[in-house]
């Protein structure tokens, strides 16, 4: 990963996604926007998301997010996921997630911030040091 | 219901809503708000959401949203999920959503733009005459 | 709850339960049911199911499960959720849920058993005192 | 694909895959084996599955399942989703699905029979013959 606060990956749409109207029930753009966040965080960590999780018990939930939909997604239909780092803060990150179909066309994006968070208190916390450091354009 | 632009509803939250930090997943929030618009518009519309769906194939997609998370909800939290009309257009309306805590304590609000449209076409339509209708001040 | 070997409560089918067909995503079922299973632990228990996971960390997975799909459930339908206690073995109990609709028509059923654990070591764990009493007929 | 009856693929456990356990939610389980359904018809079908549904406008439900859980999943365990066609009928098929970790312990498994249906009237129909030919060894 060149640089590591932009991340992507094609998904196609599944059935088990879509609603009686035969498109992408909105709520599941944020599984799946949730789904990729994971998989940068296993790029940008040895240990990656699980361990961020399950050993060192911290969370990094959504306080804000602002979503348009633009076009509909249809089941069959092969987009790309794509993250993008617009902000690092001291204790959050601002996150900008498109899907997109292969064309390029936009079908939906948000822009979302997260904070890091202790899970044991649920309070926030300051980045993690290795989060910070894996952040870091090389 | 005397005022049609607000509905709300009980919900108690459940273990399958929770993600491994022991709180509400968020996507599942807008799942939550779903049912709850599809709850109001059966208690507005005589043949309810799935007549307006199935039969006039008649579809509200969502188009905008922001949402803001204030507090976590662990489950078995007894919540109060709530709906306003904030606006109603041309083809279009506002919607603010909300889930608090029985002590009124807000977890969370959405500001939700949905768009009537054709499910035949997946384009927008003038709001139909019998919603209008239902959304009028009895 | 005159017997506390039984359980129903009505449901709406909901469009975030159905898929491109139209009719119920057949997990969804298993995610009703899970509900349902919780509901009926929260009138058994003074504690509720979240006391039993949160507070004394127990867990009740299923081990086993055998689902017959008899006829189809449809956004709007109003469904009855029904669980009956087969039988209460040492560690586990074998339990029988069933979707049907009003009139009575059996949707779907699934025969699962349960196994009581222990959320920190995840191995079986004798039914707790508990919920071996509340099971009890009065 | 050489063996059109044998169809697998890896996967990670996801964040939101898993519950307050900190485990796999294990109607996930049957979401996972649909997607599985859905890219191994991808591979037999010119116009994949999508183009079964939405253009023929066939459908696969399950009329009864048989699932047997033996190891938990936590959250960023690898595995691997194994299909495998065991019986093919007139009008429907008999599945073996299995989730199993990289070491090849047994997660969980199961035999699932899948009928071929129209779903304009959601009877059944004959398995259509250009998949009963996909599902022919070459």
């Amino acid at each position: 990963m060149s640089d590591p606060r932009h991340f992507s990956r094609s998904h196609r749409i599944r059935f088990s996604e879509c609603d009686p109207a035969g498109i992408v029930f909105y709520p599941q753009y944020f599984v799946l926007f949730n789904d990729l966040l994971e998989a940068w965080m296993d790029a940008l960590l040895p240990e990656g998301f699980a361990g961020y999780v399950l050993e060192c018990r911290w969370g990094l939930p959504t306080v804000r997010l602002e979503a348009e939909f633009k076009a509909i997604s249809r089941m069959g239909d092969d987009v790309e996921l794509v993250l993008d780092v617009e902000h690092i803060g001291t204790r959050s990150m601002v996150l900008q997630l498109r899907c997109q179909g292969r064309d390029g066309q936009l079908r939906m994006q948000v822009k979302q911030t997260v904070v890091t968070t202790s899970l044991v208190t649920h309070a926030a916390i300051p980045i993690p040091d290795e989060l910070r450091a894996a952040l870091q354009p090389r």
